[in-house]
């Protein structure tokens, strides 16, 4: 399918000349093309820039964009988008004053879901899955990373990253697979956890990786879930397998985890609400990158990542949602950047690229998406709005017009 | 139109008995029924209870709510929708680390909205502040307070509370209006602050009076704005000619605002960021609504008015959006309960309360709306949820389904 896309008020590609990943200043330049064409050929984008600077071949389809704005898709590099059941009950004890770690304990936190989603069939789950994926592309993200976690034995956990994959297959999103089988200690080994970190590493892993059912590795690196040394384990084996770590790092607690995170090449380490001083210098000596969850910090009330200084200190910020039923109810990247700006003091320009090409760069995906270039991949989001800062200023709202997937023109 | 809703999951009445106002536990007391059916006959709440409990007349319209969550339509009761131009400058300013005052003393703020405003014709004041109506209709509001202030001159002042009393006959939603002169001092009195208060008493109010053009008057009695006296000059004259005063109170100081709303009977006093206890001690021993803005101190990054604190003291509090292109671009009260619940501490029931009933009251429209009770107007709203705490749960979204507004069915 061919496709040109006229009369673009600002075309903001995010990125020129190629660049993988961002930091420092270079965040604050969207390489904006006021007055601009889109040209896409068989979902690759071929040509670009001021209205009427190029020819358009005339069987190509038209959409006419009246003048409006239109961003590369969101990269949502953190989310838990598949589970079963539902938590507006620990909302409520939250409301009251209860601490995520209290409602854990009391019951409730990842094992609720664990076991709702234990007991949901891979069908149901998938079934759950795609309306959530369908909402969140309707509000402008066309690739999502998605965490298995909320099975915990051998069986429940492929069924999840079964799911994973073929919704990778079957939806318009493009799905990124992450095995997460250390989110938590599920309760038959709560008093034998090194034997589960044994038999993640034994057998889980080894499995997941002939079947190819996950691309990245993720632990929940914590006090009283996961230690320094079993997520090194963890890694190590995960990384032997051909898999790429990925890391929740100082959510509750700096325990070393972006420390040990950067050591083992983890493309990414995510959270970061407690970074210290060790941290950050470790950050900035590597290639990592700082994926932040402003909804995350908005949701349980706790402290925001120092996202601002991460940037003055030339680390490379991305954001995702870390949409989950625990901790961070919301699917919009929409939302995620006025939470950045009004809370986490980034400028829009800094938050559109930490939710583009940073967080394809998160998913070492960013020389194929992430931003509007010529020989990318056509994932672009169409907005009814005039100007991009328009987009984090009204919130609570979706602004998209129409979606470009891969192409394809997608009208809701 | 005679129409019965069947096949409530959760019929979330929020009072029975003819409360008018809710305070401390009450605010709790969400009154549900489930598995629900609600009658409506011209446009009024005539029967409600367990299905199948009453009997539905053979002519009725059927809704089968599949069972869904409805609640009372929302009643924001502070709100600026009617205004022209857009601040997405400012809030990019902002996230640079400018403070809300040194923005305006840049030539921003209010009186930059009101160049916009002034500048556009009374069609056009009307054809925005529509589209921002159906938005917030779309978004379970039925009723809106609009204040003018973006006039700040005898001409542009008329021209707003037009605008806002055609929309009054107009628009599916219930508007009621308040003027709102004293928002700013506008640049030719610049040097002649007083000389505007005078002017305002003496020739504005009077003439709006006659016309009938607003319920209430508001004053932002603020440092660097109306100052006490000034504040107290204009409730007065107001109050003489028969309107209602409400106040902008304790937003950036606290310089006894709130005790001069009380003081002059205020129906309620809104913002209270900086409360203080002399202004507790005041509200306790009042009918004044304290009408709380979440949505405000999200968006300026500011402290948040102590809603549990005012809950405990057994004062009435009312949640509203404040609504405005300067500090609050939200029309969405699901958002604001979400703020409420995560930022201040609120209990979903509480939220729910406040954004109803307790906003009903702070409009003295308790006795007609703000709750599912026999005898009111049938103002419901159906969300797409099995749980009414899923809607503050589940933000960044919209979950109404069908909207019921004076009894006539609205889909979108």
């Amino acid at each position: 399918m061919n496709l040109v896309i006229k009369n673009i008020g600002q075309l903001v590609t995010v990125a020129s000349h190629g660049a993988r990943v961002k930091r420092g200043s270079e965040m604050r330049e969207l390489h904006i093309v006021e007055h601009a064409s889109l040209l896409i050929n068989n979902g690759i984008i071929t040509q670009l820039g001021a209205e009427n600077s190029f020819s358009v071949p005339e069987e190509f389809d038209v959409i006419d964009a009246e003048g409006k704005v239109v961003l590369p898709g969101f990269v949502d590099s953190h989310t838990h988008a598949v589970f079963a059941g539902s938590r507006e009950n620990e909302f409520a004890m939250r409301a009251e004053g209860k601490t995520y770690q209290e409602i854990a304990e009391a019951g409730g936190g990842i094992l609720s879901t664990m076991n709702a989603t234990r007991a949901a069939t891979k069908k149901e789950l998938k079934k759950l899955a795609n309306r959530r994926l369908d909402a969140m592309l309707r509000n402008g993200t066309t690739t999502v990373e998605i965490k298995s976690g909320y099975g915990l034995s051998p069986e429940a956990e492929m069924k999840l990253l079964e799911a994973i994959n073929e919704l990778k297959e079957e939806h318009y999103v493009n799905v990124a697979a992450t095995f997460l089988g250390a989110h938590a200690f599920p309760p038959e080994f709560s008093d034998w956890k090194q034997e589960y970190v044994d038999r993640l590493c034994d057998f889980m892993l080894p499995h997941i990786a002939e079947r190819k059912l996950a691309t990245f590795v993720d632990v929940f690196c914590e006090t009283g879930y996961f230690n320094l040394k079993q997520t090194e384990q963890i890694l190590l084996e995960a990384k032997r397998l051909g898999m790429i770590p990925k890391l929740h790092a100082d959510q509750l607690t700096a325990m070393g985890a972006v420390e040990l995170g950067v050591q083992q090449n983890a493309v990414s380490v995510d959270h970061l609400e407690q970074l210290n001083e060790s941290g950050i210098a470790a950050l900035k000596n590597s290639s990592t990158i700082a994926t932040v969850l402003p909804g995350c910090s908005f949701f349980l009330n706790h402290p925001y990542a120092p996202a601002r200084r991460l940037i003055d200190e030339q680390i490379p910020v991305a954001i995702a949602t870390d949409f989950n039923p625990g901790s961070q109810m919301c699917f919009s990247m929409q939302m995620m950047l006025t939470i950045a700006c009004t809370q986490m003091h980034l400028s829009p320009e800094e938050a559109i690229t930490a939710a583009t090409l940073n967080g394809a760069a998160a998913l070492g995906l960013s020389s194929e998406i992430g931003s509007i270039e010529i020989g990318k991949q056509a994932d672009v989001v169409l907005y009814d709005v005039k100007d991009y800062r328009y987009i984090p200023y009204h919130y609570g709202t979706n602004h998209v017009w129409k979606i470009v997937k891969n192409g394809v023109v997608l009208e809701f």
